[in-house]
């Protein structure tokens, strides 16, 4: 492999199976949730999520391509370090600890579509591009909606406030 | 496991060792690294890195504990796929990737150090928190800088420019 072509398939493939691995281990994590407005935040990702893989599969088609899953080891391994958070107590800390994790997924993401993004622009792939941007977005709001979760607002308390006085 | 305090601690232990996985995969990158540009920042960013190291073990010897390393999961799977990379023949398309898998590790540590230091300021461990603040901003610049490699500025051809036209 030696084009930016070439690399922009491989990645769309690495990300399909990504998304996959995301929409299969979300619902866990919103039903491991105690506080509602987290599991409800998780459950909406949920469907979001399809939605992004519906975008990645018109991507593919427009580029003449079957959607095929490549190991995608990035989200994997996220998503290993995501099923530890499992195995603790539920309770506002194990909640602050789902959020930290699904962050991390977002963040993963929004590199990922970042790049994809910036290299579709450069191959002349305009639909591709704008596909890929609105997925960006949505990243970026979901990453900023949890840590609202986390931190709280001037009217609500945060997840990570009831964590710290849980035993104060 | 139930108090921030603990989770706090637990996800010290795990960027530790994160850090120092990074610390050992970063010169091989940038030994992989064609233009001369992306070769400096991530050799930059080793040292970079091990100041990173250093403020950690700063925060375990003030907190009272000795740095540990638990397994970091997350930072693995990212590094593996980074390892992937270096199969690729060398030139602009291999930089692009290296590039978007530097970003990737980049990104995972901007959500880590958010959240640490947003439960550092709820556990008001001041001094915790700004350590942890300035590797934020650090891990900022730097993926903000490869950005700028990847797509260039108004006088300098960026890697995915080079990467597109390859084989034009």
């Amino acid at each position: 492999m030696a084009t930016l072509r070439e690399a922009f398939m491989e990645q769309l493939h690495d990300i399909y199976d990504g998304e996959n691995q995301i929409v299969e281990a979300l619902p866990t994590m919103a039903e491991a949730a105690t506080g509602q407005k987290l599991k409800d935040t998780l459950t909406e990702h949920v469907g979001q999520t399809r939605g992004q893989i519906k975008r990645l599969e018109r991507i593919f088609s427009e580029l003449g391509q079957s959607p095929s899953r490549k190991s995608c080891k990035g989200v994997q391994g996220l998503l290993d370090e995501g099923r530890e958070i499992l195995e603790k107590p539920a309770g506002p800390t194990r909640d602050a600890l789902l959020i930290t994790g699904a962050q991390r997924v977002e963040h993963y993401e929004m590199a990922v579509y970042g790049t994809l993004r910036s290299w579709a622009e450069e191959l002349e792939l305009d639909d591709a591009a704008e596909l890929l941007s609105d997925t960006l977005d949505e990243e970026s709001a979901a990453d900023e909606k949890l840590t609202s979760i986390a931190e709280g607002g001037l009217l609500t308390e945060g997840v990570n406030e009831e964590a710290a006085s849980a035993r104060k």
